[in-house]
């Protein structure tokens, strides 16, 4: 497995990243980079994360055999129909978006008949820190990533796909598009709303200097996930809204209940939901759902 | 500032390292400790927490010159009431609670005549580790601490315990009671509570195993209060219900709002809501709310 020319299309966290890991691992050539800022695209270049960029994305896929799309999930439309023409008959296509139901309807859409050379992947290794400054070779290694493969890709590309990640030390699975937007909606999108919802709702009141400067350790780590790209995460919102208001549904339910217990100052319905969140929380911890 | 005999009653996370802390910083002669758990005040002796353990909380009162409360706020009516008789004289007599408002009361129903030398403290230094074992002596240090003075206390008094936290290493603010339950409500108080809820809905689903072994580093941040003490959050939660609920109830209110965002696919107020709250986030990352 080696590609001679690698193309990566949004050179950010996961772009830079995996340019800096597929490097490190040996897999290709050159890597060519474009995106939006030239700013970020410099400081790519500088950390070694691609080797020089183009002005557009049609231009730094040209004789590339594998391409990577790792933009906000809104950009994918634009980027798939302007990569779609300049793409090398044989070249093998994939994409790093956090939903996969909408870019799997972009890709249709952008890349026609090329679709089949096209296999859906998302890297489980997001960070609130964005952009080519923040990239690691080892940003990959032990986290999960999942494959959401097409009717219309071949076994032996989907297998490339799965051993490249693999060799830059992702653990991969496979799911369908329609189950792996259910399973982030509410194990990643959810949380996330939540945590910018809290923030907003602190820093809109009158107070808010007094009770951010009395806000502590577990409000930090409760609201890391708050300080993560805005636009990306609208994108996420928008193209995931309706998997993403069924968890947020759910969510309400269970708070209501809560409030219930509250209300009914019912001490023993509380100990019994913090005992079990706490049983379940330190059984994942220790692995027993991987 | 100097006291011969030190009494703990509970020795737990912030127990056992306020009496590391109180001995490494030579403000003391010897430390007693009581508590429910004679493993834990075992382990507590041999991490040198305490120097001894005494049965009940009247006895490891007795001759002491500095009594520290830190059990599970639920416990402190019983606790003030065992040791009111006991205490000398010129006892000073402090707390640790995650609440004021109810501790106050259990105080002054415990200690009667003695309610004037009880000086009313919250060191803001929770963990998800609880017990003796967990216990540092360095917990205090670059963490707030408030106290929440009585009408009743000598201006003397406060300023003793001020000097005493500070010598830990701790930043003292003062405030009232009824000011201290509203700002922990919604700054740690919520989020605990959110965070519990959150975990417990997804171990309640039937596909529990395959949402948590999908779920990485954001959420794992995000539910790390999600393994604190639950006996512990179930008092804060009964003492401060009032406030708790309301908190609850705007914050409700906050996810209707960015429900109807999704509902009408209103990216624009999403990103606004994502940039604000991190703006925010960033400027109290920053310090600016200090």
């Amino acid at each position: 497995m080696f590609f001679g020319k690698a193309a990566v299309i949004g050179v950010g966290l996961i772009g830079g990243s995996f340019g800096l890991a597929l490097k490190a691992a040996g897999l290709c050539g050159r890597v060519i980079g474009a995106g939006r800022s030239a700013a970020n695209l410099e400081l790519a270049v500088a950390r070694g994360a691609i080797d020089a960029f183009e002005a557009g994305a049609a231009a730094a896929v040209r004789d590339a055999d594998l391409v990577l799309v790792a933009s906000p999930v809104a950009q994918f439309e634009r980027i798939f129909l302007e990569i779609g023409p300049a793409l090398k008959s044989d070249a093998l296509v994939m994409d790093a978006g956090s939903t996969k139901r909408n870019v799997v309807a972009a890709a249709r859409k952008g890349l026609g008949d090329r679709i089949a050379r096209f296999v859906p992947a998302h890297p489980i290794a997001g960070a609130e820190n964005s952009g080519a400054g923040a990239a690691s070779a080892e940003l990959f290694r032990d986290r999960r990533l999942v494959l959401t493969p097409l009717d219309e890709n071949s076994k032996e590309d989907v297998d490339t796909i799965a051993s490249l990640w693999t060799a830059l030390g992702a653990r991969v699975s496979r799911m369908t598009p329609e189950e792996h937007d259910g399973v982030f909606a509410a194990v990643s999108h959810l949380p996330h709303l939540l945590a910018y919802a809290l923030v907003g709702d602190i820093a809109a009141r009158a107070d808010a200097a007094q009770l951010f400067g009395f806000a502590a350790g577990g409000f930090r780590d409760f609201t890391r996930i708050a300080s993560s790209h805005p636009e990306m995460w609208r994108d996420i919102c928008m193209a995931n809204g309706d998997r993403l208001l069924r968890e947020l549904s759910l969510y309400e339910k269970k708070l209501k209940e809560v409030g219930d217990m509250l209300q009914k100052k019912d001490a023993a319905a509380l100990e019994k939901l913090f005992t079990d969140a706490r049983a379940a929380r330190e059984r994942w911890l220790n692995g027993e759902y991987q």
